[in-house]
């Protein structure tokens, strides 16, 4: 089958070690890779208007298929416009397509070569998300990026398990493939495998062969222990396309980043930065810390004296901890503002370091001042 | 006794009627009245950056004694900087004196001539807070005006009980007055009486003999029938020197403020932009409507055709309503910048209308446009 013409364009820049340097150019925004993804799952990313991811540099979000699919509904959003204009943001978008939601979030499923039929996580009632239907919801919402509708099973499958569902996957992705999109929208694979480096080749060649513009790396980050999934990503990282983005899915902690460059991924998303915020949990340069906690009611430095965001320019610990304590929506607000800061800072950083060859240095000085826990 | 040199200013630019233009110079800011004040009780207005507060022309915010003296605790802010620089607002602050809420907000408050014991509204615990108690609150704060610690009755209290309650306002505002505050405030009376309109003159002549930099109507908008807020309105604010802003608490509606800069008042706080807009309340110029309404889900119009906010330029009726009804904090937040906004576009038409002495005729276009439920 001939791959659909993609709009969208990936030019490799620079390259240190596995770490690669890239841009990406979308029909809405071209960004330089490595890039992190705030969240917007519900067509907003919590508490964050589109002039404040502006202003934090947002080149790209992503937003979730199996969501905007319940609540509104992608009939409305694309009545309304489409997901950009509808959540005013000009930047670029990518959607997730479901596939992983339907298996976490809702609670009764029911999987079979045709889909995912589930019950809403809202309200229980019945549904059933298809690879076609996937693309119609996301082609609906307009994202720049689609994904494929995958299956992803949990940690504990057998690999039996595993290997039947990749193959399904590759047969759905290509399904997905056939559906026509709009001609600014691209569609990326995603690859499984589960922990099995021979599957998880196998789908990377089963994906290569079917020329995506754009290649995720899925089912990681589903409980595994954290040294296994820096070994996967190791491993199945090398294993797709040289001259196309690859994006590591759901991941994750600074340090998972930094080790996914390393290993040569391009870009990530993760919910980490804005839900951890919204409990008082904050990144800094230095390690994650818990604003809410009793210790910083008189603190008056900033949340991380090493951090230039407005947050920190303006607001002292002291103060933070009063908004989370008090229940205020503020103190949610401003924590996410300065984490989704703190994760564009570092994947800046990171950028600057693969354009000037010192990569590992920045990696070796990022880890003698990060605790990592 | 000599009443303290006040470092507040206040100018009569121009009447319309008894409507006055004027304009306050306290030590942080100085602007014109009328005014309305959002309200930012623990020291925070919910959901604004000090940012956002300015973008949408605030001079003057209002924060709450009784609120920070038990969460965070007067000292800590002093510790910190004080109030402005605890929360990052460089504008105008005034904060009122706890008197209104250790009656309603707590549960159980024991009155003597010494102050009110109450309980927590937080964790129960025991307090007591004294006319000089409050102004210790106050000072440490460092609000640029700071209000009396008052007597504030319930709606159906007794003439009798009011009488005895005003004479003892006049002595508490006498101890308040006694006390020394930080070189940048200056004490607000604050005149009582119910609804009875002898002992509102008599009170207003005891304080005003007193020599307050301004004074405040309260005991208003405690339950009584809105046509007894407005005529009260109408009897109290000419007994109050014509010379000193006229500061109407906790009121209310755009039409009571329409009414209530008719009678010659100056200055306003209310809740209600902003805890409507959590609940998705909103403020147009024809009516106040319920975004959550299902009619908007595929309204993409703006909140108010008529409203310059950003919100209006940015976000459509269904846009937002989807936010409330997935409960994403942004939708709260948006609706409170707009609100917000049009309180203050209201004011600020107010007093374009009195300085061009046509407040009758703006008075009358808006109730033509603007629906009163």
């Amino acid at each position: 089958m001939e791959a659909p013409e993609s709009s969208l364009k990936f030019d490799l820049l620079a390259e240190d070690g596995r770490a690669r340097l890239g841009r990406v150019t979308t029909y809405h925004a071209s960004f330089e890779t490595p890039i992190f993804m705030p969240v917007g799952t519900a067509a907003t990313v919590k508490s964050m208007t589109s002039d404040d991811l502006k202003a934090i540099g947002t080149k790209i979000i992503l937003s979730n298929a199996y969501h905007l699919y319940l609540r509104p509904g992608h009939e409305l959003i694309e009545e309304q416009g489409g997901l950009h204009k509808f959540m005013a943001w000009d930047g670029a978008t990518l959607t997730d397509s479901g596939g992983f939601q339907v298996m976490s979030l809702s609670g009764l499923n029911k999987r079979s070569e045709e889909g995912v039929e589930f019950a809403s996580h809202i309200d229980g009632s019945k549904h059933m998300i298809s690879p076609e239907k996937s693309m119609e919801i996301q082609r609906a919402l307009g994202s720049d990026i689609v994904m494929v509708f995958d299956e992803c099973l949990a940690y504990e499958s057998s690999k039996e398990d595993v290997a039947a569902s990749k193959d399904r996957t590759t047969r759905w992705a290509k399904r997905c493939q056939a559906v026509d999109l709009k001609s600014h929208q691209s569609l990326f694979a995603i690859q499984q495998g589960g922990m099995h480096e021979d599957l998880r080749r196998e789908h990377a060649e089963e994906l290569t062969e079917l020329n995506f513009p754009g290649y995720a790396i899925g089912g990681l980050s589903v409980g595994e222990p954290l040294e296994v999934l820096w070994e996967m990503t190791r491993i199945a990282a090398p294993m797709l396309p040289k001259n196309k983005p690859r994006y590591l899915m759901g991941v994750g902690r600074p340090q998972d980043l930094i080790e996914a460059v390393a290993a040569g991924v391009d870009m990530f998303d993760c919910v980490m930065p804005t839900r951890n915020a919204r409990n008082g949990s904050v990144f800094t340069w230095s390690r994650k810390i818990n604003i809410r906690n009793a210790k910083y009611s008189k603190d008056n430095s900033p949340l991380d004296p090493d951090c230039s965001c407005m947050v920190c320019q303006k607001f002292t610990r002291a103060y933070l901890r009063h908004l989370h304590n008090a229940g205020e929506m503020l103190g949610g607000h401003l924590c996410t503002y300065h984490n989704l800061y703190f994760y564009l800072d570092l994947i800046r950083k990171v950028r600057e370091s693969i354009r000037e060859k010192r990569f590992d240095d920045f990696r070796q000085a990022f880890y003698k001042k990060f605790h990592c826990p």
